[in-house]
């Protein structure tokens, strides 16, 4: 898709540091990583968000995730990794190209979930209600 | 296995709310939600972590996530979503057993990504080889 910054990566129109690919997938380094090591995992073909994207390549995304956490594990004296995945703009999804983040993590590195609270009475089980009624 | 929280879930040992269950997977609120509807994505047997769970187990998971994510979206008045897999203790993971936490966003919810910085001339191209090195 023109003007898609991650199009232009796998049609090599901007430079990249390829980690690892496939013919569907394409993972490389960002280039403002979150840790060293931080890789972008990302469709070749141009999906905006895990919506259009076809559950076949999605499966293939996070089967190479996990060889490239295990990569990073087994490369960079990292003892973990974080996944993230952030679908649409609402969720800071920054470029609109669905793709993972992996994030290689140390005891101690200092980052921090997101706050967690808890549920009225009565209220997680409607929630969870709500959400199961339009899974289809 | 004894002592893991999310297997008593599994086996209802401990209650939970459900939100999706397939042969392999059960998908249940966070009872300390990061937002309201934050649901756990986890296989039904005990995997540790991300390399002892089998490639097909992990796929299911993923296309599950999608349909909740999009679930979520059609009942909860929210636009996205957030992905977030921590992958050993080093990680943060606070539970043993492999899972996917899935996040309702909205626009302005706060939610802040991670800091991220630059790497140093000819630092990038090292760390790509490195980990692309190790990829089996």
């Amino acid at each position: 898709m023109e003007d898609c910054i991650f199009c232009k990566i796998v049609n090599q129109e901007l430079a990249s540091y390829k980690v690892h690919e496939s013919d569907k997938v394409l993972a490389f380094l960002d280039v403002l990583p979150m840790s060293s090591g931080h890789t972008i995992v990302a469709p070749k073909e141009h999906f905006s968000d895990v919506e259009s994207l076809p559950n076949e390549i999605l499966s293939e995304m996070a089967i190479i995730f996990k060889k490239i956490g295990k990569a990073m594990m087994d490369s960079l004296g990292v003892e973990g990794y974080s996944v993230l995945l952030d679908n649409k703009s609402a969720a800071n999804q920054h470029v609109p190209h669905v793709h993972f983040h992996i994030v290689p993590r140390k005891e101690g590195d200092g980052f921090k979930r997101w706050m967690q609270s808890a549920y009225e009475e009565g209220e997680a089980r409607k929630i969870a209600e709500q959400i199961s009624s339009k899974i289809e």
